[in-house]
């Protein structure tokens, strides 16, 4: 379990472990793949890369889907599934995130570990739409090299477990973000709506944002950090951020899409500028209700009223924003390709720099 | 002409009198509307609204339009012409800004002034697609009173002058913004794309917020100030903000959508939570181009590379953040119905706060 | 009640009268204005324009919210309203149709009435979101006079009834269709989705195409009668559609978007064009379910499988469809300015046509 | 080069070849793989399966990009790439088309096929957005056997040639439309917009349709093809179609959605229905300009204005209807999986129905 939260955003309560899997069922799995250094040797590395797979309930998912809906904040990106999402609402496989070059392979590993579950998919009932979310990690990985294989999205899938690593892991491996080192991070919020208490969970994979634009609970840290070390060695900004927002609150794939859209006030807060080159997308599901693949008659659907929803938008908020400073603080310095460093975001300086506004703090 | 910014934001260049009027050619026209005090009689009064235009350039605006877009960040909210920009990606009227219950009056105010400029509307050829947009100002005006009558959005329309006044003016009379006295704001940044220097200008007219989310260039000025006089009396938020968003950099309407949705980021960083209730519209339009009405063979349009926007996209973030917060500067206590007071953002006490946070900032 | 359909389009039953009012509670107002003759002087006529009211259940529609959605096949359109339908999925007021440049007046009378019948709005509650879309009928009527008052919103509001006229009345006083006399159609169908037998109606305001594109029931009437008299003067089409979709099934406001983008197979069939000019707008809502302003605590929600839909899919296409033919068949010779006549579409030779066709017919 | 249109949709002049490669430089190639017989054992057969790529122009078209947007008709399929092209509004790979569960296997095929020909993607430069778009064909074939492999879609795309066939080959081997025989079609227009000629063309890929919806020509064909043998076993209707749109007209991404979103028409006409669990898109591009990757400096477009596109209009729905009916003029009789036998259109039949139609037409 993750400790406590080192740097808690916002003011809403934490969940149990401050991650996605506090949202109950959802479970996550990483491969991380890191092989050689030096020089790049396009197709041969160094690898710095890996798969992170997000499992969104314990059962057969295509059988039983969840309510879903996203929202584009950049569309530079190269998503897998998003259209039938839109059209039909729901979620029918896990989620599995890499890097933008491997999506194809990853879009057919999924499939393929779908119709090993389903041997209906096909033969006697329809498709399934595979969903595949990217950053781009070519500042450290090989990107070009395909290093990302069937059998490692496999392995992430099965890997999946509640209890699971943040910071430079999984798809998480080679990317960066405020040109410190980035990858995964999740959080989670508990709220009350009406008379329940839910829980919304957050898991980003961040790649994105210039080194001076950082900023934690409020805080110009980037400013600080500007001479840090590390910074890219080019100008051109490739970034993404890949959020993805589990919920166990009864709502619609419409609440589910305006819950998404507050995803964006998180990565806002963290000093993200959805540059052009920055593909930002999130995705939202909820537990709470499973719609059969194969039902008969009407379905009986819970929801909240919208005008209950403001602190599930808020918690949102926070959970996304938190779990970008903890993709940063659970990172570790990583050396890649053509021996460039991206370093660990420097916990003690930071909190130093945080002590000083927290002196006004209430 | 308005004073230095008391609170810069950002790190973008300002333009000359930081207004959205630093676009050549773009106007801003009031009508202020205040009448009775005491308690509600609805129908009656107290009245505490108006009308703010923007005038997009010199010309018949119908003659020659502007490529324009919006984005619609939060949709509890009652704009009129957005689904022709959508689809034609031009701006044809002026843009009206009232409350939302006169949106109604107001529409048909700028379509009877589109007639009076235009004797060829609906005889020899089509339509016009005004464009109003609205935020609720009932916490202080009596809103059901149907007080913004036809000639006052004509007078706004004529009143237009590149030098125009912010606060609590015009439509922005009767709005709040973090429990405090909201209204119209605005500001402008100039950047260089390419080699080309280019103005972004933006207008909001803000009536959203919580106090405790209240944050001014990444100080946490709202938890400071959360005992501060004048809450709001019930928890219901109505709030919304509408944003106008003008450049004369060259830009297709996709483009605008672009740029229009990096607003949002500007928002988030003052606080805003984009609550269920509030509604958020962006509409941005350039004045580089004219799309000639009555036009014969091709059109010859320049753009700017996608891959050359993020100055742009940067301060566009910075210009709606700041308009938000000199809405709150210059702004004025008001107080309204049932004697209910908004009052002005304590600037001294504002300053203090963050003269604190300063000594950390290079 | 409407006699039986002359001329039937496609497989599924019709409803009881083969109007919109056979989805039980929905109710159709008419305010026809026709008034003066010869040359058009605009703000004076001749007058051909008028007003039509939807109301969607015999409740307070506002505190008794229906579920909806729309579709906008192409937005040369000036609708009010449906960006807070987007976002809350709910109608909240009657569906009032006008002419183009009257929809400022008829949304301020529709918000007015509102107030009346809902005195928390603006005051202790939130604003009411109007619903008004509308066709150009510049082609008959002195469309600049703004001939529309409020009252005439408000007459047509309290004229619904469960019968009403179709073709050249209320808001179909001035419109074309296929260069021919259209207007307001109606029709329904009833069909069976799982054990639940259920009505969709459709509504149409006609103002579109030109005539060699009609066909009727897969028949080509259009070519047959190109030489009928009647054709416009001018090239320019300003022709635009509004179909509004009702039905009684079990559907989210997301299965309501499907419902109402396969309006546009309808449309299509007729021979429609979806020309630059036509601003083609499908609003779509159920009346199963009633969503209350006042919501305390768990929506519980009932809703077809989406596999299930496909029946209600075509009977809303042959709706829409027969829809538009019955707006030209009930439509009656109407002169307007400068002495254009638009002639009513020849029955007879319509029927004889067909009749060749239908030989063929199994 | 292909025949002359044995039955000839509208009234728009054609194409030289009738065919999408009408537009100068688009290319089409096929992979078909057809293999085995009998009864369906998944994983080894009957496969009845291929690959058909679009080559956009003769260039390099990830330095040199085609301006391009697209309509999702329905959203039940998967496609791939769709996301950036909507925020960025350009194409940058050839489109290759094959059934449902080999998108991922052609999207990284894609994806190393780029790579080779770009060696700056992933070192130098960012990454590349691939286009991929299916159908199910699982009807006749094992789909789940993933027969597809990366060979086939690279062979499809060397393969590619302005002179190409239709019908049941590439990815159409196994797909059926309106129960018979579908797959790939293919159709132009030439139509004048201003002084300017310009072509547009359209090839589909079919697998959608009851037979007694067919509809050719304005004429009900399918209802008197309805005991034609061949019908599908189960009622359960898997079908989808793509439709890929090119024109050499000057157009900005705008307004290529907007012809996009015309190709909706020819599919209505042809009777199409748009079942739920048909994925019906539309991608629309123009080879008139090319929008380099490595752009410094203002971009130059030219447009024509949007008053001036119907007949654009009117000619891309021509041409899409036609592509549809020629997907299945142009298909042979296949039997595939346990069986089944997708026959033919009966042409001499279908002429015959038509020929008695035809006696009514000028």
């Amino acid at each position: 379990m993750k400790a406590p939260p080192r740097i808690a955003i916002g003011r809403c309560e934490h969940g149990k472990t401050n991650a996605i899997s506090d949202v109950k069922n959802v479970k996550v799995g990483h491969v991380t793949l890191i092989k050689g250094e030096g020089k790049l040797i396009p197709g041969k590395g160094p690898v710095r890369t890996g798969v992170t797979a997000i499992i969104p309930h314990e059962g057969n998912i295509y059988k039983e889907k969840l309510l879903a809906n996203f929202c584009v904040l950049n569309g530079y990106s190269k998503p897998v599934g998003l259209t039938q999402v839109r059209e039909l609402g729901v979620l029918e496989t896990p989620i599995v995130l890499t890097n933008t070059l491997s999506v194809g392979v990853a879009a057919d590993a999924l499939i393929q570990y779908m119709l090993e579950q389903n041997d209906d998919i096909g033969v006697t009932t329809g498709s399934v739409n595979p969903i595949v979310m990217e950053c781009n990690d070519s500042y450290l990985n090989d990107i070009r090299g395909a290093h990302v294989k069937n059998e490692h999205v496999v392995e992430a899938l099965k890997n999946a477990h509640s209890q699971f690593e943040e910071g430079s892991v999984g798809a998480g491996t080679g990317m960066s973000a405020f040109e410190f080192k980035g990858g995964i991070g999740s959080s989670s919020r508990v709220v009350t709506i009406g008379n329940y208490q839910t829980t919304v969970g957050a898991l980003v994979l961040s790649n994105f944002g210039k080194r001076e634009d950082l900023t934690i609970s409020a805080v110009p840290v980037g400013m600080e950090l500007k001479d840090w070390p590390g910074k890219s060695e080019s100008e051109e900004r490739r970034g993404s951020i890949i959020m993805v927002v589990a919920t166990d609150a009864f709502l619609t794939s419409r609440q589910l899409g305006r819950v998404a859209r507050r995803a964006g006030l998180g990565l806002a807060r963290t000093g993200g500028c959805a540059y052009h080159g920055s593909g930002d997308i999130v995705l939202a599901f909820s537990t709470a209700q499973r719609i059969p693949h194969y039902q008969e008659g009407l379905l009986h659907l819970k929801a909240y009223p919208d005008n209950e929803l403001d602190p599930l938008f808020r918690a949102t908020a926070e959970a996304v924003e938190e779990a970008i400073i903890n993709s940063l603080l659970e990172a570790e310095t990583m050396e890649g390709r053509d021996n460039r460093v991206r370093y660990r975001l420097p916990e003690e300086k930071v909190l130093e720099i945080m002590a000083q506004h927290h002196r006004l703090k209430p």
